[in-house]
Order: structure tokens, then sequence, then C-alpha cells
């Protein structure tokens, strides 16, 4: 039942998707490099700090926060083989047409940035810059199904929200 | 990482939907209800079999078992109070601000029938008929945060899905 | 090609989407008459004119600005016999299987407000309320396909934005 | 007013589609090749007249020809100079933070093929394929601001298709 008096967790909401990158090695720092190296070309005047501003920005969000903690505690609940199957071997193997991470982080996080952040996320999903190079490619080490699609699409958000301030 | 050997297990995934329905006494033809009245206005000559197919053909699609069984996995996962928080507690209390319920159910299921099936959907969910009207009032029963947005949006694409074949 | 030094219109394009809504004697306040009719059984404090205050800020959005513009203009050049066949033909009779009206206004003006805005779309779009009705009702004064999509879309994100206010 | 007699104009949407096509000297099989390159790394044993296939497919679909129509006709008419004022000059000069382009193409085109073809027509958008990159660097031969975008869009769809083929 939606529960009208329930006051929507800000703070803690922040903090558990913080914390949990912190726990992978990544830094908001990582996050802003994707971000300032794929707007830089199209606006060479940016500076590193109003890349590193937008990223907390886009993770203030709460419609950003509550997709991205249902995607952590997917990855999370999938490391401990605590899903049902068949889902729990479909995330575990990270199926090429499973879809709802991308769902999830295209059109949880970055969609709501617009089309511009749409389409940052389709091409940093392919071409994995910076932290995304190392997330894909990190083994043993729990399941990252939806965490790399995450940060794909902050960065991609970030990145949508400087080409319109610059526009 | 993805392993492209893993065999995507529709028939496992088809059988967990829908006995998860079941076990909330969910019957297809209570969803080949909803989406028979919602279309009769616009095809006179509409038949319940016809409806009742739609609705079959849609739960096969892979694309749509996805968002249901991440769905069903978060409502279970939360009526047995095993997400991490403050998730938990969102999901609980069926947030009004949290949208991936509606996410995983427009934006996953609905929407790959295209945008006639979008906006039947957020007709659905906001005039509860038919089944969706018990899902909404039932209490005491374990959390069903997205399951009613699940059936909205599966009787919403089997509505389109028939709009289409009469046009 | 894409023009760098192309600076965007922002008061141009509002007073263009303005001054139509007036040419179809649509003020802002009936748009926001639907945005707080359909919030205040969720937010029983609102006040109207916070409801003025968010379509006001809705439609100052660059990204609703466009789709709007591109509707409008659509539907003008319908009215006009000038655009190419079928599609004219398709506008005209506003096909129910066209898409392309709910597409702009849920994907391009709702959307980016969450998945709020997109479920109070979806329910506008069916249940026509004030001017909605109106528009839909409303026969030999030019085509208006794309019009009454674009009024329901604003005032659905201008209800998902009060939602996030108070919640 | 909705015209429920309306037969859908199937066969002329195709035709007008294939022949705009045409005119810009694109050739399906240009499309189909986009489409092949991207997905031989996922697919070894792909076949190039599958990819022919695919995009036919997907060109025949209605919601595909519906927004690709309506980009087509408004490249057509910015051509001519015959859009309204502020969007004439957004459309011509293919302003960055138009978005509508994408839209039509990500959300009303490839979007349907679910989210391996929205994550596929991000990557083609940026990263300029065969025919895509002529389309991006010819001058003076009118505005050709959606049709990049629709083409994209149209193998992206293909490639997801090929996707689940072979899952």
């Amino acid at each position: 039942m939606n529960n009208r008096n329930f006051k929507y967790p800000d703070t803690a909401a922040y903090n558990c998707i913080i914390n949990y990158f912190k726990s992978k090695q990544i830094k908001l720092e990582d996050i802003a490099s994707i971000t300032y190296k794929m707007q830089l070309k199209f606006i060479p005047e940016l500076h590193e700090d109003e890349a590193m501003s937008a990223v907390v920005d886009v993770l203030h969000k709460r419609e950003v926060m509550n997709n991205a903690m249902v995607g952590i505690a997917l990855d999370q609940l999938a490391s401990k083989s605590e899903l049902p199957e068949p889902l729990q071997s479909i995330v575990e193997n990270d199926a090429g047409v499973f879809g709802v991470d991308e769902l999830l982080a295209e059109g949880g996080i970055s969609g709501i940035y617009g089309k511009i952040a749409t389409t940052n996320f389709g091409y940093l999903d392919r071409e994995k810059h910076g932290i995304l190079k190392r997330l894909d490619t990190v083994k043993g080490e729990g399941v990252n199904t939806f965490l790399d699609d995450i940060i794909a699409a902050v960065a991609a958000a970030a990145g949508a929200k400087l080409a319109h301030k610059y526009a």
C-alpha cells in the first residue's frame, strides 16, 4: 500500500550509493573524468570541476538514486546467489538479451536528462572509457552487471547537463 | 562478465512468472479481461479469446519476462525484508516518488509495444480495473509494489497488439 | 551540419508556443487547472498558483519547447495540407496507430520529468479533463492531432514536479 | 478528430521512405552493412543476407514507418525553408540541444526493439560508420538533421533483432 506519510530518505539513499561505489574503488572523480573527456571536444573551455559538480548534482536526483539503488541491490543479491532462479543465472551471466541493466541506467538515470544523455549513454556503454574499462574486465569480484551501466548513465547524464549549460 | 555461451532459459522464465501470478490468485484470464474491456470500445468485434492470446504472446517475449522477473524478485525480497536499506523501506512503503516500478512496467514491458501501450499503461495505472483493483487494496499479504504495475503493463501491451491488428 | 555557433533561441521558442496556444484559446491557467485537479487528491494543501508556476517552469525547458514546437508545426502544416503523403492523411485522420504525437508528448515532454509524469500523461490522455475535453471535440478548426497531447504532457509534467516537491 | 474508418496506408508509407532513401543515394544494403559489421563481433556465424532481411523487417513496422516519415518530412520542409520560426533555424543548424531527431529515432524506431537497440543506436550515433559517415559530412545538399538518426536507428533495431535471434 502506498504510504503517504513516508518521508523519502534522501541522505541515506545518497550515502548508500556513494559507499557502494567506494567499496568498488570508484571515486566520483573517476566518473567526472569520463564526463569531462566526453564533452571536451564539444566544449573546449570546459573545466574538470564543472564535470565533478554535474556528477554530484545528478547523483542527488531522486529518480537517479532510486534506479541506482535497485541496480546495486540486484548486483549485491546476485553476488550472494540470493536472487530467485532463473533470474539469478541471467544476472550472474550478464546475458546479452537481459536489458534490465540498460533500462534502469538509460531509462531511469540518463533518460531524465533528455535525448543527448541517452545518446551519450549508448556511446559510453559500447566504448568503455576510464573506470568503465576496469569494471568491464574485473573478474572474480562478485557480480557487476548493473554497476557499469549505472556509472555510464551517471557520466552520460552529467555530460548532457553540461551540454545544455553551454548551448 | 558477459557469458556468450549462456543460453536464455525461456521456459523457466515463463513458468516462474506464471507460478508467481498463481500464488497471488491471478489468472491470465483476469489480465485478458482488462485488455478486452479496455479495447472493446475501439474494436467492437473483438473476442475475449483474442485478448487472451495477445496476453500469452506478450508474456513469452524475453524483454517482458526479464522485467517481470526483476519486479517479482524485488517484491519477494521486500516481503522477506531482504533488500538493503533504505531501498527496503522505499519499496515496502511504495513511496510515490520511487518510479522504478513504473519504469520496469512501462519502459520495459508496455514500452516495447509502442506508444499506444504506454498510454494504455498510464490509464490502467490510475484507473484500476478488475484484478488491479483487488491488488491495490489487498493488505497484510506481503509487498505488491511491482506486481500491480507488471499486470497493468502486460494488459496494456496486449491491448496495443490488438489495436495494431485491427488498424 | 551541426553548427556549434548557433545560439538557442529560448525567448522566441517560448513565445512561439504561447502564441499558438492563445490562437487556440488555450490559457496557461487552463493547463494549470488540469495539473491542480489531478494532484489535489495527493496533495491536499496544494495551491493553484503553485500549479501555475510549475506549468510555466515546464514550458521554459528546452527539451519541452523543442518537442512542443515540432508538434505544433506538424499540426499547422497538416491544417494547410502541406505535409507529404501519406503522412498528411495519417496526421489529418489522427490515425490510432500513428503514435508520434504520443511520443513527442510522452517521450519528449513528460518523460523528462520521470515516470510519475509518464503515468500522469497516460491517464490524462484517456480521461480528457478541462481544456483537453474541449480540444478533443472541436471540429472544423484545423488539425489538432499533436496539440491535445502536448497540453496533456505539459500538465502531466507539472504534476510530477509538484509530486516531487511535496514528497 | 480520430477517424476510426481510416485504413493505415502500409504500402504507401514503405514506398515513401524507400524512395526518399534512394533520392539520397542510400541503399538498404548500406544500412544492412552497418548492422552486419556491428553484430559480427557478437555473432561470428552471421550472414549479410540475415542483416538485410532484418533491415527490411524493421522498415515494415508501422511505428518505424511513422517516425521515419515524420523525420523525413521535417528534413524536406526545412530544406525548402517551410518550417515556422524559430524551429526552421533550429533544424537547419542541427542545434546540439534539439533532441527531437534522437527522440524519433531512438524512442520511436530503435526503442521498440528493446534496450539493446537503444544502446546500439547511441553507439552508432557517435561513431559514424559507413553511410552514416557520408551523411554526416555532405554539405550543400539540403537539410539531413533527421536522416542520419533514422538510418542509425533502423540499423540499430535490425542489430537487436539479430541479437535476440541468436541468444
